[in-house]
């Protein structure tokens, strides 16, 4: 069974880049920790295939899937999980609720926080990005519902994007709520549609619904349903498993190092910036009204 | 009225991303000088529109709008004041001349120039490049006749480019009279259409027609005339609107921050060869025939 | 004759830009003994259109142009007469083979090498890379075969790229070997057709056809034969022999400047990781059971 993994050995999969290319930039490193903590939870259901040796991700914090700090450990322990497991071949992310695969960050994480908790929470976060930024297996993400904002984690760092088409949109939409994306998800992002597209997209704050999407080079293609985006998910892990799984770790490494090593550089300033701007009275106050305003829908 | 503001004020258009956030590269800083010396210019004509805050800047330096001295400060000045005014919603550039919005620039500033002037020009170039860029509000360009070479600061720089269509052509062609196109340029070039296709554009000089620019991604969109173009950019402006402007000009800052990084690295060096290329006797004699062949015509 | 040139001149080729402008990146400098070693070589038959001044490279390595050490040497040393040669106005690459331009790496070379000779062998690679990145003269290539892996380096590098229709692909496909592609073809390969597509072309190792191949930017048109994609690259010589070669080559370098910065920073210890890693006994014993399995057939 794929799904139940010892997970106290030593990682094993970022291994073979770190250790024969030095000028490689650096993998997100797996900690003990992340994967005892969290271990029997249900806000990520993992389904594996055994016969071809890929793990489907179900996303399942109801109601719509909103990263707070727990949420977000817990993707990265199950990451954690299948990136150690000798047997997974390949994983498929994918939302349990019906049309939502992540609206972002969880608000409640920013209202009122204690310091400590928020610095963590935005650790975690910026955690899930290196994390699947450098997965040392394909990811495929099979995206059958919205997915604005910080959700586009998720999306922009995936290896192959399949898009269920709908009423669903998706778009770094922060501009909106007076916000500003962080320097990595600009990254992944505008690595997908490039500089031009980019600029556009994040200064107008547009989602995108699937057909835009596609053509804007956001997703790499449409299905008819969750079931046929998550079967085309599982025919391009196949043909990722026709190539030399470490040279195309290092592949992948090579092509992505120049945002990686800007990670490591600014995560700290980032870390700093993001902490001062939410504590400061202005952004408590928004906050405060937004919430409200949601409470009383 | 929009158009008529007191500029003696501490300008506040960039002091948002300048305090809030420290990792931001420096956007272009408006000094008091500019504001003064130039304010009953006619070469920049701006038509303000009360109601929705957008003003029009009609460039106005027959017969061809080319880049002298006076002419580029006035064009800062006039964004200075929509910068610092408070009504101001954002920015239409278009040419009052009938085919051409500006041909670059003007030759007889690097003809047989004073040492210090011609490098106060290369600077006034280098600053409209850099206000441009970073401008803190949203900018339009309403391309209604050609736009070659240094005058392409006008729309690489904009954060839309509508075109008229008709017999107009815009691309760097300086390459086709043995120059080169300043990195700065070259790096707003390049962001809207890629390595690759700048590369071939450039190091051949081509010039594009209005529908082979909009191919290419030199401009967004086309337009039958230029009240329709300008009709068009209001309606972008309108959608930019929407959007929170502090977040808006941060995300836009931080989009562009590598070749804004690499302006402030370089625009020493870069003033330093500009000035001793133009100043060696192989350049004047070029000048020297050219300018003589076209007062001839 | 243009093909005989007294090649114990200095060389002209990377001049102007070298002492022109200290900002430029570091060009190819040919050194006197790559023109010396191997002019009387069969390996590249140079054709000279002496009307107009283009030379035609064959590559003539049968069975399928492999780069071992003599090889790629030639290659560097024809170009370094094309660059020296005032006649010459502009370079077509093609295969004098029927099916394959080149199909990479002679992996002879990399089975049980001599330490001196294997980084020796590398260094010429990646002379031949920085050669054609940075040739001062317009580079076209007639894709009239297959061109594979360590191959591409022709294409990419090459200012225009046409592809004859039929049977043949090209792409970076090393990792269905469990191999890498070095940085700087990564770096080539991508500046043809940006972040995304690289990372999906690369990571999965595909090959493309000519239809793939151009709408994906890797090449830049089709012919239907060998003798028309050499006179369409004719065509594109004669639309460059228009421009000032000067400022076109300043431009190139201008242009490429980032990817070549990076080549002279990292050459030295992707030397030492190539040759780390082709002396392990884990890849020595790959390739002695791959030579003895293509032996056999």
């Amino acid at each position: 069974m794929l799904s139940r993994i010892a997970y106290g050995a030593k990682l094993l999969g970022c291994r073979g880049v770190n250790s024969s290319c030095k000028r490689r930039p650096q993998a997100f490193k797996f900690e003990f920790s992340d994967f005892r903590r969290h271990s029997t939870s249900s806000m990520v259901i993992e389904e594996a295939d055994s016969q071809t040796g890929f793990i489907t991700l179900n996303l399942n914090r109801p109601p719509v899937n909103m990263f707070n700090l727990e949420f977000t450990q817990e993707i990265i322990a199950s990451l954690g999980r299948m990136s150690s497991s000798q047997g997974c071949q390949g994983v498929v992310i994918t939302s349990a609720q019906k049309s939502v695969v992540s609206a972002g960050l969880d608000l409640n994480e920013l209202h009122q926080p204690e310091r400590e908790r928020l610095a963590t929470f935005w650790r975690a976060i910026q955690d899930l990005w290196l994390c699947l930024y450098t997965f040392p297996k394909p990811v495929t993400i099979a995206i059958n519902g919205h997915l604005p904002a910080g959700g586009m984690i998720l999306s922009t760092c995936a290896d192959y994007r399949v898009m269920v088409q709908g009423k669903f949109t998706t778009g770094l939409n922060e501009v909106r709520f007076g916000l500003v994306a962080p320097f990595f998800l600009r990254d992944s992002f505008r690595s997908c549609v490039g500089q031009r597209q980019a600029e556009l997209a994040i200064t107008m704050g547009t989602l995108f619904n699937p057909e835009e999407a596609l053509k804007l080079g956001l997703v790499d293609e449409l299905a008819a349903d969750k079931g046929s985006a998550v079967e085309r998910c599982h025919s391009i892990l196949k043909l990722y498993a026709q190539t030399n799984s470490n040279a195309r770790h290092n592949s992948k490494m090579s092509l992505r190092q120049e945002a990686v090593d800007r990670f490591h550089q600014k995560r700290e300033s980032d870390l700093d910036f993001f902490c001062r701007s939410v504590l400061s009275p202005e952004v408590q106050m928004t906050l405060e009204s937004y919430l409200k305003s949601l409470k009383q829908k």
